[in-house]
């Protein structure tokens, strides 16, 4: 579908560029709990961030055909490089969409170098997905936003030069008061928690950010006053897609790290693949493997047509993420002691999974999406 | 996909002729426990049988997107109404690829029209799944052979005028003895056993078939001796995905109804639909079920395209008949004490739910060939 | 635990009258869809109905282990003679408890002789598991109520010459108008409906039952108007622990006719039992079948001390019927074709075992118990 | 059961003392990789190493019911001390068992005091559960054994003093030629590789332990030479038994953590146990956890009276520990992204929970006993 022509020779390119730039180093960026900004420069340099973006800022005018082989080659070499795709897919489309002509000429050439490192600040401690309780609030004052307020579990949060933040800009109960401000890095009254120590996706700069009086000029002010849940709704679409093709990328690595690994390996005189266990866990698992794949192809093809598929994007990111957990579960037991052990990639890959079933929207909300919109 | 323009004109059609004459009429068939040879001929005289033949023999070279339609519709109705497709889209079609034109002549304008109802017998009591081993003997005696043996779980075993029937032709070991002789009806020395009781498919006449001495017409070998297992080998593909889209078809069907009675029914105050566990469990069956549906019209538009897709049909035939279980088991329960009830359509569905998961190949079967398929 | 000595002797004697009285007529029972009163006044003579009750009305004062044994044993005849232990331990328990002494010389001796068949009438149509909201209501009139509405699903409905049914006796909101009046058979303005048609339990007559100013003499009113809420309550422990062994002995039953059957059937060159997916699927049976017994061991132990273990039973309830609903389908499938027929006693156990979540308190109801008890 | 009286007292002491010198410094220990030996000698100077030995040893002839006390309260600290576990009652007990009067004099008083830390070797690169076919072998010498090979994943493997080593003593096949050696620390050829990377269990060393021409006296021969493997099949009943102990209680605790989450935690307007998604998972996982605790405390008290119960040791492994997968995974999904963090416990006990389904016999050879149990 995606997949060809022009896009096999961009997905050959990179699988290389990774191959000498990432995959030699990435059990180094996860013992140091974080990607070098040399690693993004390199990408920014070699095209690989938000190609998608206009030729005037530097872009390639790419479709997301290119996005989907980024998302997938980025998550096969390790889900810690989420963060890039988090910048390309999900956050720069916020300046680009949202953004004044001004913003985007100050903004969107950085994003593309490297220079530029984006994040997006919806979460608050202790509010989870619930968007309408946020309490960070800007008020204007003359040419400047006051903007008091604790993010948490922002990906890329170390690294952030530019962070889109969802915030109140008028006492208005629930969505109407939400704005989207652009902080960036520098700025008086915005500092960086330390890094998130997690379970997983151990290269993933994840950090709490607070702002104290921070004073945000309000030509930083993405889009209009009061208009931030709407933009947020229309970019959810994306940002779940993108996560369920994570997902369903580590879910295909998982499978073939296994089934080499049960071909080669042998117990009581047979090598593993020959129990019949073996071969029906496996057949499960790469049956489920092949249906998250066929939906998620359709679903990208209809996203490329601009269709509205909220309730099928929603049902294939708490689907594939399911099903990336199960296959990590049972992949790791077919490993016996090994899949146990960090020297086996497999063991990450453990570790990295559920997080995806939490993130952009946990997967209870995805179900509940689903059901209102078959009115229920 | 593959409904569209004169395909949707020929599923409107086909909806109007059975709400009138199947929609009607399905309880009493399935109190009697068979479907009128009428109603067979309607569906010819209609055009609704075999209508993927060729035009010679009173077709209408239709593609395989109408026998989705009509596998679709008639699984609408009730799951009892299987004989057809089985007649239309798994055996006529051995008639008309391995048949010689004399036979051809002679068999397929009669199993267009409803006057010649057909069978397949391969399953015999004691070997299940495993065709290398069937026990029925056809011994060749001048220009007839002398067949004896038993078959059953025969779909359309009653009705059946043409029943190909698998058997030994030599006492070579394993497949390659196995040979395919059309056995018609009155033939002296075949006999046919009681409709078999089932659970479900009420109106489905399954039935054991036996071979005492039968004389059957050399002539009525069906392609060359010695060929039948690579025959029916080929056929497979088509049978599998016929069942898949009929269990596809039922479980779209119950969460209809299941969704139509939990918007309707109220408990402790307020309509069903509304407590957060139905609305839980319907999304997760109705993301199922567009998963199954989104595999199969892939699976439908490659298998039109002739690809060799056995590992991709056997996963579509376990994944979506064990899918179709657990939507059977999970509507019934939320219909409460209803779903236990004749009365309502869910508890039909559910008896006939599971069969699905066993003919045409056990689910065990089909994890092996998978197995098989990525050499394990 | 409970099952020694003495009690050891009655499960043989018991095993005994049924391998006479019911084994061989269980399968026309099922086609007759109703079990003659006349093994009702056999069990009655031989002392299985009520044993429990007050030798002064007939009983033998045998403790709730014998009635574990007679809930065992009917259930391991199959299914439908549910309704007797319905009768012993669950509907005469109200007469015994809360009825007068006057009440219980008239009532008790004929439901140990069979005379007297019980059921107890909650569930109204449309309202299932919410008892708060039933609308049978009973007015008083004189020295009599005259009660109208409706019942349904009601076990024994047919036979029954005395139900105890709960009716709101006064406006007041929710619980506390509900009393509980014994209908007698012959009562004018009592009807009842046709046998509701199931999915199985064949030969268990469960029925509508009609009250159309239905003149019921005060005197038959159960205990105290207005405590009938507090009463069912109290009685709920035992009909769910009674439930969840029924639905126990059923799983082990289907175990044993599987293991019987896996050993002796033959498929490609070896018995099915030899195969490791039937061993590890069997295994894993074996175990979920040995947790439910072990678990409920404890609770009938518990019980008998009359310990407050609702969030336990609650427990088994949901758990144990779900169980015995995996046993059913994953049992079915291992007899491949076979477990779809009639002929087959697994093809019935199949349909049997999904009412056993739905009727006292579905098992939605049980978790939402077993919530509250845990304060959440 | 086996927790009354005495043991009751015994718990608590236990409890206070983990309380002061465990839980404070779990986590630095985590960090560390190990626990310090300073902890394990206090273990011994407050009598909590292998309190069941001998008097004239030091130790306090206490049941199994108090080693249960120390298991459960043990990984209530967290499952990084399993290895004094494993020390107390899976490997001293060998000692204990099979050792001569010499040897037990020698070692065991050093185990009591935790001077001697203890390990089992059984598992080689390459052989997993497969203890038929290890390849370490133990050629005599004069008065000494010269071992070569390799072993892994040895729990207690950088601590141990003492490692009971599965060998070959002799060319016979299968069974029959193993023995077990004990080797001492120190001991010349034999090396220790360097802690293993785990997922989880950080605190706990794991090691390899490597041979080469290792020179063991003759005199640390446990038992008679050729009778290794009956030895280890005598006492994989209790070793199995500990594990699902140890599982149980990880289980129980996360429970615990994610109810006071849950009921602390508001979304949405309401605390996330208001939800009706929340009560239902969490009232299956208490069922689970419920039916999981019965099951073992039934399988103690047999245990303890020295019943066969190898299948029900073997069902109570595999389910037990599955179980705890489940809850484990269920929990930190209903912690939101805060079940992610390292910060919360939650996340260290995912990490810690699918190694128990692997070591002391996979679930999959769990599975194969059963079946043969059942003769299948």
């Amino acid at each position: 579908m995606y997949v060809k022509g022009e896009n096999q020779i961009f997905r050959t390119s990179l699988k290389k560029f990774l191959e000498k730039e990432a995959y030699p180093y990435y059990d180094e960026w996860e013992a140091e709990r974080i990607i070098p900004r040399d690693f993004w420069r390199k990408m920014g340099s070699n095209g690989f961030l938000a190609p998608h973006l206009n030729e005037e800022y530097g872009g390639m005018e790419t479709d997301f055909g290119f996005s989907v082989i980024l998302i997938e080659e980025l998550e096969r070499v390790g889900a810690g490089l989420i963060g890039v795709s988090n910048h390309n897919d999900i956050v720069v489309p916020y300046l680009d969409t949202f953004g004044s002509e001004e913003q985007k000429k100050r903004w969107l050439p950085g994003c593309i170098t490297g220079e530029k490192i984006t994040a997006i600040a919806m979460t608050e401690p202790g509010t989870g997905s619930d968007l309408a309780n946020i309490k960070t609030k800007a008020i204007r004052d003359g040419d400047h936003y006051i903007v008091n307020g604790e993010k948490t579990f922002i990906t890329n949060g170390i690294h952030a030069d530019l962070v889109v933040v969802a915030c109140k800009t008028s006492t208005n109960e629930g969505h109407k008061g939400i704005s989207l401000l652009v902080v960036e890095q520098g700025t008086k009254g915005f500092t960086k928690g330390k890094t998130l120590n997690k379970i997983g996706l151990h290269c993933q700069d994840t950090a709490e950010l607070i702002f104290e009086d921070a004073k945000v000029p309000a030509s930083n002010l993405l889009g209009e006053e009061g208009r931030g849940f709407y933009y947020l709704m229309e970019k959810l679409q994306q940002e779940r897609l993108v996560v369920s093709i994570q997902a369903q990328a580590a879910a295909e690595k998982m499978l073939e790290l296994t089934v080499d690994y049960v071909k080669e390996r042998s117990a009581f005189g047979q090598t593993i693949s020959k129990f019949q266990n073996t071969q029906f866990k496996i057949a499960k698992l790469a049956t489920e493997i092949e249906l998250g794949r066929t939906f998620l192809d359709k679903l990208i093809v209809n996203h490329m047509e601009n269709k509205q598929i909220v309730k099928e994007v929603s049902m294939a990111k708490w689907w594939v993420t399911e099903m990336t957990k199960r296959v990590a579960a049972q992949c790791i037991q077919l490993f016996g002691g090994y899949g146990y052990m960090e020297e086996y990639e497999i063991a990450r890959r453990y570790r990295d999974a559920p997080v995806s079933a939490i993130y952009a929207g946990t997967n209870e909300i995805m179900k509940l999406i689903i059901a209102k919109k078959m009115t229920l």
